[in-house]
C-alpha cells in the first residue's frame, strides 16, 4: 500500500464551503487540502476574509489554495459541472435522504469525473434546501454526546478518507462478489452534470405545477421523490436531454392550459 | 453499521502530546478527542497554557479534557501502564522501524487493554529517542509535496481511524463483503414487481404516443431507454404508483388531443 498520493491525485474533487465565518477555519481547510493533494476550493458567500492574516497564518504553505479559491453566491453555482455532490451533515434527522458513511461516500465520489464535498456554515451546517442540491448526505461517525466537529477537522477527515478510498479501490474491485461488481459497473461513465440535472428538475416542477399534479405547497416534497429516483439512476447527459425533450413535449401538448 | 460510538468507547486509549507549543492546538485536540469519545489526554512537558483563553476557546465544549489532562515531564512517564504505544511521524526516514498505516496501527492498539498514540511537537515532531519508547511508528498517507499536518488534524484523523477500526474489526474478507452489502443495500429493500413496472412502461408508451413524443415505429427503441433508467433506479412500489399517477395526470391534461 502506498503511503503517498500519486499521479492520480484527486484534483477533480472540489471542496465547497458554504458561508464560512471563521478565517482561521478557512486557512486550516486550505492547509489540510494541500496535505492530501486537493487544490480546488469553492466558497459560497463567504463571511470572512480569505486574504487576511488569520487565514494565511493557518494555511501555512497553502496560500495558493486560498488565492485560487472560487467565490460564488449560491450553492448551485459551486456545483456547476459536477457530476456528483455529497453534503456533509452532523444532525441526525435528514428527512428521507439516505445517510451514507464517509467510506461509502468517498468511494462513490471517486467514480465520477468531477465531484464535490459540501460543508455548511460553522454554526448551522447545511439547510435542507442546500442538501437537496446534493445527491447524497454523509455523516462522520462521532460521539453523540458531542457531535459537532470543527469545520477544518471535518474537511481533514474527508480528505483522509478520500485518500483511503483511492488506496482501497483495487481490493474492493478484486474481492467483492460479482453482484457488487455489477453494481459498481452499472453506473455509466459519462454522468450528467449537476446543473443540467438541476435544470431538468426545475423544468419537471414547472410542468407538474402546470398540469396540476402538484401545488406550490406540495411541489418541494414531491419533487424530492423524483430527485431521489433520478439521482439513483446515475443519468447520462443524453438521458437528461431525453427527459427534457419529453417535458417540452408535455408542455406543448398542454398549451391550452395556459 | 453504527454511526455513533457506543458503550465500548475507547476510554482506555490515551492521546499523548509531547512539548506542544500552541495553546490553540491543545484546545482543538481536546475538542476532537471528545467528538470521538476519547477523554484521556497526557501532556509531556507542554510549552503552552492549557488553562488560557485560546485553549479553552478552541476546546469549545471539551474544557473538561483540558482540565483533567495529566502533565508529566518525560515520555516514559506518559506511557506508564500502557501495553501498546504508537508514535506518529511525518518524515520519510524512520530508521529501522517498520512504518504502519493508521488502519493497521489503530487496529493493533485496540487489541490492548491500555494504549497510547504519541504526537511530537509542532515544529520538530518526535525525536528518534522518543520514537524508541513506542513499539510502532505510524504515518498518515499525505501528499509528499506538503506532508506537514496540523497537530490537531493529525489527532483528529487518528481518532476517526480508531472509530473506523472499531466498526470494521472483522477481517478483510468480511470487510469487503460489508462493502458489497452496503452497495446492495443502497437500493431500497422494497422493490416494485416486474409486472407493475411493465404496466407503467406500457402507460408511458401510450402517453408518449399521444403527445407525439414518439411514433409507432420509434416507440420501442425510445422506450428501451426509459426502461434502462428506471430499472437502474430500483424503483419501489410507491415510486411506481407515483409515476403512474403523473402519467394519468398528463393524460388528463392532454385530453383535448383525442
Amino acid at each position: 500500500m502506498s503511503n503517498t498520493t500519486e499521479s492520480n491525485t484527486p484534483k477533480n474533487i472540489r471542496i465547497v464551503l458554504v458561508e464560512t465565518a471563521g478565517s482561521r477555519n478557512l486557512g486550516s481547510v486550505a492547509r489540510v487540502m494541500k496535505n492530501f493533494g486537493l487544490s480546488e476550493l469553492w466558497l459560497v458567500n463567504p463571511k470572512c476574509d480569505r486574504h487576511g492574516d488569520e487565514a494565511r497564518q493557518m494555511a501555512v504553505h497553502a496560500p495558493d489554495i486560498l488565492d485560487n479559491a472560487k467565490v460564488v453566491d449560491n450553492l448551485p453555482a459551486a456545483l456547476i459541472d459536477c457530476q456528483r455532490a455529497i453534503a456533509t451533515a452532523g444532525r441526525i434527522d435528514q428527512g428521507e435522504m439516505k445517510v451514507t458513511t464517509p467510506s461509502q461516500g468517498m468511494h462513490w465520489l471517486r467514480q465520477a469525473k468531477t465531484s464535490a464535498i459540501v460543508f455548511g456554515a460553522e454554526d448551522r451546517g447545511l439547510s435542507n434546501v442546500e442538501i437537496q442540491h446534493c445527491q447524497q448526505v454523509m455523516r462522520i461517525p462521532v460521539n453523540p454526546e458531542y457531535p459537532s466537529l470543527n469545520l477544518a477537522q471535518a474537511v481533514g477527515i474527508c480528505c483522509y478518507q478520500l485518500q483511503l478510498s483511492k488506496e482501497n479501490t483495487p481490493n474492493v474491485v478484486n474481492l467483492t462478489s460479482q453482484i457488487a461488481q455489477d453494481l459498481i459497473e452499472s453506473a455509466p461513465i459519462d454522468l450528467a452534470n449537476r446543473n443540467d440535472l438541476e435544470a431538468c428538475y426545475q423544468q419537471l416542477e414547472a410542468v407538474l405545477l402546470k398540469i396540476g399534479y402538484v401545488y406550490p405547497h406540495t411541489a418541494t416534497h414531491r419533487l424530492r421523490k423524483f430527485r431521489n429516483i433520478f439521482d439513483r439512476a446515475n443519468l447520462s447527459p443524453s438521458e437528461v436531454a431525453m427527459l427534457r425533450g419529453i417535458l417540452r413535449q408535455v408542455n406543448w401538448a398542454t398549451a391550452h392550459l395556459d
